[in-house]
């Protein structure tokens, strides 16, 4: 086994030699992607079951196309059509599915801690695909991917990751990730929205957006959820985007370059102004590119495969 | 062709030497399955289409993940995002399908006889994936296939059938299967739930599950139908578990061993106990993985796969 | 690039000796659909990306079909699960989808010029699977292979389309390739459902369905949309039927042959009578399977594919 875990569920404690294996041989899959014939054998006769028990199309998607791509057999089986309406366990449902001979099961579900409890009772290589508000490994690594592509460095390298920071597996993931390879992190929001103790982490907290501008390499923009804006943790949509919306105005009061990322879907207009999603400055289509690319190195390194194969 | 008929629409009438040869065939494929490459070409270049007019998940993925393991090319149509919304005939959307090429088209439907109904316009082979009340003739092979990796032979085994027998497709195709293959079988349920004249079959019918344990060399226990407690059929699902439920108490009163197999789902503490359900005794997942092997073997030889091939 | 033209958007205006390009490629493809092994390694490696943001069963299967047999990797998706859900963009969803690398997107949509719209922004290839109430141009290039595979030719051939003329794109992608190829056009229908100025598209018009059948080699029923009866453009069913349906009756007042196609799914008993369906003068089930080979033409030419290594 190449890495030293053999599941990726979290990036809490996860090595940073296995982080940097992952982004090493995602680079390499970067390089088969961007061929006339994107494909490769690396898992052919290996069979993997995507199972979605929230809605998802971009990270399904990704995944999806990052296993064909290795040649690897799929199914792919969403919640709203599984015999969990059929009164099933949860376990019941996984144990026969995986009982078909599958190798290595995606899972997406709305619960923290389900890929983590998936791995008591099945002998499958899982990958969380984001559980709850816990973690989202594979959006972290794909994240930090991206920073190591413009910066060729995450040690030392200075990260604002700006907004709903309590409900957030992807700033989770991403704070574990980055601190783990020797970044460093400045998480900015409302307080509202700021976990207390979060400083235990090894994060500093800021409530002055500028103030983050001015002293990060590159900033996270995360998603908001509107439909939490009625439950008084947020601020209206106008004063969310004046006080942590990246605005054009905001961008051009500073004069430093900025490298920014959004995980996506974006809401243009409230987190992000669509000049500056558009800009230069923005990697967010790259992101989804190295997505593919990390699922890849993923999915490969777990499932055993040879590096001289590819 | 190797086996004697076109399709698998049941097995009623279905000849015992063309079980067998599925059996075997199925046997050979497990073998595959347990590889670390679980892939063969014996189908490339085949296309199936498969046609579910009725939820299913277990099954479809079934059927798919043997279509996949064999590199055939396969369609999957649910009833939900079909013409026959738009007022197309049954008829009309099955024959299109088929004028695309298709070599082979594998059918759930909530009524009896379609796809026997199927085969009167369509050329290609048709497999019953399940049909209303009438058949199920894949899950009896593979639970004949789970058998035979028991008991190493059908001929003279004593299976009881426990359940609702009047409404179970699965029970109707094993009752068959199990006759022509020289096993005995003994139904046992409800009154209510046993059809009249069903001696007629060959099988023996029992009200008392303890006479059939002490009996039996396996029972294959039906999956209960909660939404018919409403229709006065069922007795209380207290009542029921008491009298016809799998339970700790009732296994641990007979001191002989006893096979037992659950199509699935299961419903925990209702039909089977759970104790019972993860026991040594129980083949539940075995027969999961022979089901994909049974389905590879059944479309192998329907499609004129030559055995050398494999 | 064989072709003139980037991308697949309609007919108007597309080039002649590339129609004829496509069908003829569509021709050799039919020869691949006619053996046993229906597969080809010609787009192995590409990726395609299936956007369907209106149901579809049969186009939709009939691509997904195309790409299977020439080995591409596909992904599907479809509104219903999509991320527009989240309130994200039309444009910043295909982006997202693209930047995955995809060589070619099909789509189908309900605005009329939403391919065009997607052209500005991707740079993969875009082939309209049908698009409001514009083009359907894949539809078009089928219907002109059947006709040619009838006539060996299309110049000087007589072709009515009868039936909702305004509402069609399957009749105005398939006027505007006729014309181009040199063929007669005559549309008939009620005088509420035919465009004013049609004539100046090149095609006659008459409200005459006998005068058409006298004057036409073949004839193209459009499908009645039945929900639109209620708005007042139709007349009741039976009436239409008795002006426009191809009756047993009608058929056998002319005793010339006329060649009969219908693009599905079929109302019988309403713009067709299901003898004339089902006898040997209509080609419909002929239409479904050049769809597939016109379908593999395209996307095999559109995505650079060399002919001589098929």
């Amino acid at each position: 086994m190449i890495l030293k875990q053999k599941h990726l569920l979290g990036l809490e404690g996860y090595p940073s030699e296995d982080i940097q294996t992952i982004i090493d041989t995602a680079f390499s899959f970067r390089k088969v992607l961007d061929r006339p014939i994107k494909k490769v054998p690396s898992l052919q006769g290996k069979t993997i079951a995507n199972l979605f028990f929230e809605p998802s199309t971009r990270t399904r998607i990704s995944f999806e196309l990052a296993q064909k791509r290795m040649s690897a057999d799929t199914i792919t089986f969403s919640a709203s059509s599984s015999s969990l309406t059929k009164g099933e366990s949860f376990k019941d449902t996984v144990k026969n599915i995986e009982a078909m001979k599958i190798d290595a099961i995606v899972m997406r579900h709305p619960h923290s801690g389900a890929p983590s409890h998936l791995t008591q009772f099945v002998d499958a290589v899982v990958v969380n695909a984001g559980d709850g508000k816990h973690e989202h490994p594979t959006q972290a690594i794909l994240d930090m991917m991206s920073l190591q592509e413009q910066f060729q460095k995450l040690k030392g390298l200075k990260v604002g990751i700006i907004g709903d920071i309590s409900h957030s597996r992807v700033a989770l993931s991403n704070i574990h990730g980055l601190i783990t390879m020797g970044a460093k992190v400045m998480v900015c929001g409302p307080s509202t929205l700021i976990p207390v103790h979060i400083e235990n982490l090894g994060v500093k907290v800021s409530h002055d957006f500028d103030e983050v501008i001015d002293w990060a390499d590159a900033v996270n923009i995360l998603r908001i959820q509107l439909e939490r804006m009625g439950a008084g943790l947020y601020p209206s949509v106008r004063e969310y985007r004046e006080l942590f919306g990246l605005t054009v105005d905001r961008i051009e009061r500073h004069r430093k370059s900025l490298v920014i990322m959004h995980p996506g879907p974006m809401n243009r207009g409230t987190e992000i102004d669509s000049a500056v999603a558009d800009s230069e400055r923005a990697i967010i289509l790259g992101q989804v590119l190295n997505g593919v690319a990390s699922r890849m190195a993923i999915l490969f390194l777990l499932l055993g495969g040879q590096l001289e194969e590819n």
